[in-house]
C-alpha cells in the first residue's frame, strides 16, 4: 500500500530531476523509471493504514534545491516571518494542549517546550514526503521522550500525513486509535520506531543512523550518493540518566557518525520535580567525553535563530555526533504550570488551559489550525512527493549505471529475499561431526550473510564466544562502514535496541545480534520493544544452560527460556542440531515482523536422526517414535541439548521393549500455531504418560506434560562445576530419564 | 558463628583500646564489652561455612594505630621492602595461575594484571578481620570484575580469611567448592556481594558507600564515629561499557560519596580484543563530568608508590568519590600472551605458565606461598582481630552514652526485628475505602519506617506514581544523608543494583525501590541478583498491568509476573486489596534472604472479604466458598486486581445455585512451599472445573486450571485506552468469567 500510493504519488508530479550537485535538468514524471517492490509492501499488516486518497498536483513545473543542499537551504529560504513561525509553533503547543485535555490523559508539558524545535526540524530541516511515510530517503526522526508524543503527532497532522488527521488528535489515547499514549510505529505511519521507555529512542536512532552509514558507504558513488539522510532525535532528562543511552552514545561517538544529530529537551525537571534532586552531572561534558560535538542552545523556547545555528553548525561536523542541549521550559507558556513536574504527565485542567491560551494570545477554539500556518505547512506535500519523485529519479541512473549494486540496494529497500536463498543453509546427517549449536550457528551465520545483501550483525564483545563473526566481511567502522560486523563492546543493552533501529529503517536489513543467553536479563527491555514493534532482529544468544559449566550461578539461564516463551509476539527456539539450527535460522528470517531468539548450547551436541528443518517450521515434532497407531507408551520431548538425552534414554526404553516416542519442541509459539490435528498427532490426548527434559526451570512444562507426566528441570540457580558434573547432580541424564518414566 | 568466633578473637587478644585520636589507653580485654547478636548470624545458612578453629594469640600487648588515621599510616609504615612487595604480587599472581590451570578453566589475565593494586589494598590499605569477615565496620572491596576472581581468593587466602585454604584454591571452580568461577557472597565469607555480571559490581559498591554514608550521617557523634569505613572497588573496561555503571557513577558523584574509590583497571583489553574496536571515549573525562575525582595512574604493573599516591590523593578529597584509572596490562608476566585477549579467560597453558615462571623468576611450585610472603602477611589476623576489638570497646563507649542510637545501629547491624514491628501494619474490612495497592503498598510503606530502623528506599523518579515517599524523612542527598528517600533518577537498572548494596552491607537494612512494573525489564539483570546473592530488596512494582490504560503497551506488563515466577529464589506477590498488601510486605520484610517483588494496581481496587495476612503467608487460600465438603462446583481463581472480578463472578454464579469457590494466589512460590494437605484443601484434585482471571499472560496458568479448566488472560499486548475500556475488550470481566465457568 505505501508503495504504490509512492508511486502513484511520484508519477503524478512534473518535478525537475537534479542529477547531481547545482546543476538542474527537467525531466518529465514518465521519463522516470520507478523501482518497484519498494516502501514496506512485505511489512504492511497490522496498524499499517496508509490512506490513497489522491494528492492535488501541483500545477506548474517546480524546481528543487539539490538534494544535498536541500537541507541547509530550506533552513534559511523557507521559514516564513517570525510571527508565522511563533504561529506555528503555539499551533504545535495548542494541538499537544487541547488533545490531552480531551484525552484527560497525556503529557503536555515537553510538546509545549519543544514545539520551536520540532516546528525548525519539521518545517525547515527535514526532507520527508508525507503521503509515503516508508519512502526510503527520507530523514529520520525519532522522539526518544516518547511520552511527549502529542509533539510529533502534531508536526505529523500539519505536514500532511494521513495517519494523524484532525479526527486522530481528536482520539488521542483511545481504543483503536493512530494516536496511542506513546509512538509506535506499528500503529501510526511517520513513526519511525517504538518509544515511551527511556532511552530507547536515542539508542534506536543510533542503529537508524547506523544504517544509513553503513549503505551509504555501500552503495554511493562518487557521481550518485544515492543514500543520504539525516537522523533526527529528541532526548529529555530522564533518556540522559538511563545507562542505554551512554552505551549507545559511546558507540555513536566511536563510530562517528555525523549524520546523527540529537536534541537533548533540558528543562530540568523530571517527574519526581527538579533535575538537581538526582541529575546534576555535566551532561555536555561527558558527551565531549564520549567524542560527540556538542552545542548549548540557552534559549530554547525562544531561540529560533539559535536552534537553526546549532543545527547548522552540527551538520557542517561530519566525523562526529552531535548533541544540541537546548534549555526549555516544560509547560512553557502556561502561566501556573510551566517549569514544574504538574506540566509533565497530566493534563493542565481547563482553568489552566483557558489561562494558557491567554497567556499565549490564542484565540482559537481546541484543535484549529490557523488558515495561515496550514497554508505555510501545505507545500510540505508537494516538495515531499518531488524530493521523492527526485530520489527515483536519482535511482533510475543509478540503476543503469550500477546494476548490480542497485538491485542489492532495491532488495533492502524492499525486504524482498533473493530467491532460493535458504539452500545456502547447511544441512547434516547423523554421521555429521559432534558440535555445539554456537558453532553450527555460525556456519549459518556465515551462509547467510553470502545471500542476504542486508544481513549484518555482531556481538557484545564475545564474538569469540558466541561464534558470530562473519569470515568474509571485516569491521564496521569509522573508517570501514561498509563493513558488516558490528563491534558492539559490553553493551548488551544498547546493542539490542540499535538493532531495532537497523531493522526498522529497512525492510531488508536484517540485523543479528548476540550474547550469552543470561544476559538478555540486560537486553530484555530492547527485546520486548523488538516484539511490540515488530522488528525481526534475530537474537544469537549462546551458553545457553547450565552446559557453560565452570561460569557458574551468574551466568547460567534458568527462567530465561521461559520468560520468553511468555512474552507475546517473539520465538523463542532452542535447536538441538545442525539440521534444526539452520531450520531456526530459516524461520528467524522469514518472520521478518516478529524477532526470534536462538539459544544455543557452549557444549558439543551430537547430530541427531530425524531431525529437520522442516520439523523446526512446526515448532514441534516427532524425531523418532517405534510405536504404531499414534499410542506410545510414553512421551519423552526435550529441547536443544537436552534432546540428546531424551534420544539415548529412548534407545534404552525401547530395548526394553517400551513404544517410545520423541518429541522435539523447538519452539512453543510455532507449535501452538499449528492446527489441533497436527498437535494430536504429536501430542495424543491419551497418552499421558509423558516425560520432558530440559535444562532450565520446569515452570511452564505442565502445559506439555500435564498432571500426569513429569518435567526434568532445573528449579535452582546453576553451579560453577564442570558442566558434566553439573549435569549429573541435577538428574539431567538418560538414567534419570529412564527412571523417571518407568516411575510412570 | 561468624559472630560467636569474633568474639572470641577479640576477647582471646590483649589490645589497647584507643578511645580518640592520638590518644592511647592500655585496656585489658575483659574490660572491654562486646556486643551480642552482630554479625551475620541471623543470615547464615547456606554456604556460610566459616572456621570456628582457635587463632593465634600474639604474645604480647601490641599497639594499634587510631582507626581514623590506620588506613593512612598503614599505607607509609607496613608496606614491607619493595622486594617483597614485588614477591608478594607475584605470589598473587601465581595462585591465580596454578590455580585456573589445575582447573584448565578460569580467568588469570585480570589478576595478573591487577595483583599490585589488589597487594597494597589487603596488606596495606584496608581495614578487616580475616576472622570475621562480617565485622560491621570494615572496609567492603568489591572485584566488579569477576571474572578476575582468582584476584581475591588470592587475597582472601593470603589475608587468613578460613574460607580460603589452599585446598580451596586447588577446588576452583569445582563442584561443590568455595571457590567459584565468579565472587559469590552466598558461597565466600570475604566475598561482599555477587559479581560477574558486568557493571553488577560497581553498583553494589555505591550502595555500600551509601548505605555507610547513611548510617554514619545518623549515628556518628562528635566524639565517637562509630561508622566509618571505605568501600573500595575494581572494575574494568567491561563494567565501564555496561550503561548501569554510567547510571550509578552519576548517582555517586551526585551524592558525593568521598569513600568510595574505584579502581578503573585501564587495560585495553576485552574479549573481543583491543578495546580500539569498540571503547575509544575518554573515561576519566567522563568520570569528571559526572562529579568525581579523576586520577590516573600510568604506570600500575609497577609503579607501587604512584598506587599509593593515588589512594591517598583519593581519602584526601572527601566530598567526591575518586576514580583512579590503573593502566595495566593483561596477562602481566606472561611472555607470549599479556597484553592479549588469549590471557583474559582461559588458562594460560602448561607451557606458558613455564615461562611465565621462567619471566618472572618465580621457581615455586604450584600454589605454594614464600615463608617471607606467608609470614608477612600473618599481620593480618592479629591486627584485624585487634581493628575490631577496639571497635567493640568503642561501641561500648557509644552504647554507653547514647542509649538509643545504639540500640537501633545494633538492630541493624544484627537484622534483629524489633519485637512487635508487624503490628504497625494497617488492616482493612470490606467496608474500608476501596483503593489502588499502590496507594495501600504507601501507607505500608510509612508504617514500616516508623518501626524499622534500616528501612529506606525509594523510586526511579516515579515516587508520586509509585507511591514510595516516606512521609516523615527527607531526601537522601549530599547535604542531608541521614534521611531516608531515595531519589534514583531514570536509572532503574542502578537502582536495583544499588539496593542490593545496601541489603548486602548490613543484615538490618531493607531496602525498597520502585519503578513502573514493566520497567523491571529494565533492571532484571539486578533482580536476578538479589535472588541468586540473597540480597531481601523489596521492589514496589506498581502500574502492575493493562489496568494503567492511556500509556498503551510499552507501559503494560503482560509477560512480567510469569517471568519472575520463573526465577529462583524470589517471591512475586500480587496483592488484591489492603489486606493482602499489608500480608505482602510482611512476607517482604521476613524473608531477608529472598527478594520480594510486589506487583501492584494503578487503580482503585475494593477491600474484599477474607482477604487476610495470614492468608498470603500460605501464598494462596480460599476468600469464599458456599460449597461443602471440599467439593465445589468451580473453583475461580484470581490475583491482584483481579480478584475482585472472580469475587463479584462468583456472586452471580451462586445467585444461580452454584457451589463456587474464590481462591486468592497472591504467590505461587509461597503456595508451593504449602503443604500437600493444604493444597489438596484449596484446590481439590477433584475439581477439574476451574477458571483462572489475571491481566496478564495465561502462560503458565495449566499449572493451577489443568488441562480441563480455562485461564483467562492477555496473550498480546496491550493497547492505548482507559483502563475499563482495555478490560473489556480483553474479555477481563464478570460476565466473560461467568460465561467461560459456565462453558465448563
Amino acid at each position: 500500500m505505501a508503495a504504490s500510493s509512492s508511486i502513484t504519488t511520484a508519477q503524478s508530479l512534473v518535478v525537475r530531476a537534479i542529477s547531481g550537485h547545482n546543476s538542474a535538468t527537467l525531466v518529465h514524471p514518465d521519463q522516470i523509471s520507478i523501482p518497484t517492490g519498494f516502501g514496506r509492501n512485505s511489512l504492511s499488516g497490522r496498524g499499517l493504514r496508509v490512506s490513497s486518497r489522491p494528492l492535488p498536483a501541483p500545477s506548474t513545473p517546480r524546481l528543487l534545491n539539490p538534494p544535498r543542499a536541500a537541507a541547509v537551504e530550506t533552513l534559511e529560504g523557507k521559514a516564513g516571518t517570525t510571527e508565522l513561525v511563533e504561529k506555528s509553533i503555539n499551533t504545535i503547543r495548542f494541538l499537544a494542549i487541547d488533545a490531552v485535555e480531551k484525552a484527560n490523559s497525556g503529557h503536555p508539558g515537553l510538546p509545549m517546550g519543544c514545539a520551536p524545535m520540532g516546528h525548525i526540524l519539521y518545517d525547515e530541516v527535514m526532507r520527508y514526503n508525507p503521503k509515503n511515510p516508508y519512502w526510503f530517503n527520507r530523514d529520520r526522526f525519532v522522539l526518544s521522550a516518547g511520552h511527549g508524543c502529542m509533539l510529533q503527532y502534531a508536526l505529523l497532522h500539519l505536514a500532511g500525513y494521513d495517519s494523524v488527521q484532525e479526527e486522530d488528535l481528536k482520539q488521542f489515547r483511545q481504543w483503536g486509535s493512530k494516536t496511542p499514549g506513546h509512538p509506535e510505529n506499528f500503529e501510526t505511519p511517520g513513526v519511525e520506531v517504538t518509544t515511551g521507555p527511556l532511552g530507547q529512542g536515542i539508542a534506536n536512532a543510533v542503529g537508524l543512523a547506523l544504517a544509513e552509514r553503513h549503505l551509504a558507504a555501500r552503495f554511493n558513488k562518487p557521481d550518485n550518493e544515492i543514500v543520504d539522510h539525516y537522523t533526527y532525535v529528541i532526548l529529555g532528562d530522564g533518556c540522559q540518566m538511563e545507562g542505554i543511552s551512554n552505551e549507545v552514545c559511546s558507540l555513536a561517538g566511536h563510530w562517528g557518525l555525523g549524520k546523527l544529530i540529537a536534541f537533548y529537551d533540558d528543562n530540568h525537571i523530571s517527574i519526581d520535580g527538579d533535575t538537581e534532586i538526582a541529575f546534576t552531572e555535566d551532561v555536555n561534558a561527558r558527551f565531549d567525553a564520549l567524542g560527540w560535538h556538542t552545542i548549548w542552545v540557552k534559549s530554547g523556547n525562544t531561540g529560533y535563530d539559535d536552534i537553526r545555528a546549532a543545527i547548522k553548525e552540527a551538520k557542517a561536523v561530519k566525523d562526529k555526533p552531535t548533541l544540541i542541549k537546548v534549555t526549555t521550559t516544560i509547560g512553557y507558556g502556561s502561566p501556573n504550570k510551566a517549569n514544574s513536574y504538574s506540566a509533565h504527565g497530566s493534563a493542565l485542567g481547563a482553568k489552566e488551559v483557558d489561562a494558557t491560551r491567554q497567556n499565549l494570545g490564542w484565540p482559537y477554539e481546541p484543535f484549529h489550525v490557523p488558515e495561515d500556518v496550514k497554508s505555510h505547512w501545505s507545500r510540505h506535500v508537494p516538495e515531499g512527493a518531488s524530493l521523492e519523485a527526485e530520489w527515483n529519479a536519482k535511482f533510475s541512473e543509478y540503476e543503469k549505471k550500477y546494476k548490480e549494486e542497485a538491485a542489492e540496494l532495491k532488495a533492502i529497500i524492499s525486504g524482498e529475499l533473493p530467491a532460493g536463498w535458504e539452500k545456502a543453509l547447511p544441512t547434516y546427517t547423523p554421521e555429521s561431526n559432534a558440535d555445539a549449536t554456537r558453532n553450527l550457528s555460525q556456519q549459518c551465520l556465515n551462509a547467510l550473510a553470502t545471500v542476504l545483501p542486508g544481513f549484518l550483525g555482531g556481538s557484545a564483545d564475545l564474538a569469540s564466544s558466541n561464534m558470530t563473526l562473519l569470515k568474509s566481511f571485516g569491521d564496521f567502522q569509522k573508517a570501514t562502514p561498509e563493513e558488516r560486523n558490528l563491534r558492539f563492546g559490553v553493551r548488551e543493552h544498547g546493542m539490542g535496541a540499535i538493532c531495532n533501529g537497523i531493522a526498522l529503517h529497512s525492510p531488508g536489513l536484517i540485523p543479528y545480534c548476540a550474547t550469552f543467553f543470561v544476559f538478555t536479563d540486560y537486553m530484555r527491555a530492547a527485546i520486548r520493544i523488538s516484539a511490540l514493534s515488530e522488528a525481526g532482529v534475530i537474537y544469537v544468544m549462546t551458553h545457553d544452560s547450565i552446559g557453560l559449566g565452570e561460569d557458574g550461578p551468574t551466568h547460567q539461564p534458568i527462567e530465561h527460556l521461559m520468560s520468553f516463551r511468555a512474552m507475546p509476539n517473539i520465538l523463542m527456539l532452542r535447536p538441538a542440531d545442525g539440521n534444526e539450527t539452520a531450520g531456526a535460522y530459516k524461520v528467524a528470517v522469514l518472520n521478518k515482523k516478529r524477532p526470534s531468539i536462538l539459544a544455543l548450547s557452549r557444549q558439543k551436541l551430537l547430530q541427531l536422526a530425524g531431525t529437520s528443518i522442516e520439523g523446526v517450521q512446526k515448532g514441534g515434532y516427532v524425531i523418532s517414535d517405534n510405536s504404531s497407531d499414534n499410542k506410545p507408551d510414553i512421551i519423552l520431548v526435550g529441547s536443544g541439548s537436552e534432546l540428546e538425552i531424551a534420544v539415548k534414554a529412548a534407545d534404552e526404553l525401547r530395548k526394553e521393549g517400551k513404544a517410545v516416542r520423541v518429541v522435539s519442541l523447538v519452539s512453543w509459539e510455532l507449535f501452538d500455531e499449528q492446527s489441533d490435528e497436527y498437535k494430536e498427532s504429536v501430542f495424543p490426548a491419551a497418552v499421558t504418560a509423558r516425560v520432558s527434559i530440559e535444562a532450565g526451570t520446569t515452570f511452564g512444562w505442565e502445559k506439555f506434560v500435564g498432571s500426569k507426566g513429569k518435567a526434568i528441570g532445573i528449579n535452582r540457580f546453576g553451579a560453577s562445576a564442570p558442566a558434566g558434573r553439573i549435569y549429573k547432580e541435577f538428574g539431567l541424564t538418560p538414567e534419570n530419564v529412564i527412571a523417571v518414566a518407568k516411575s510412570l
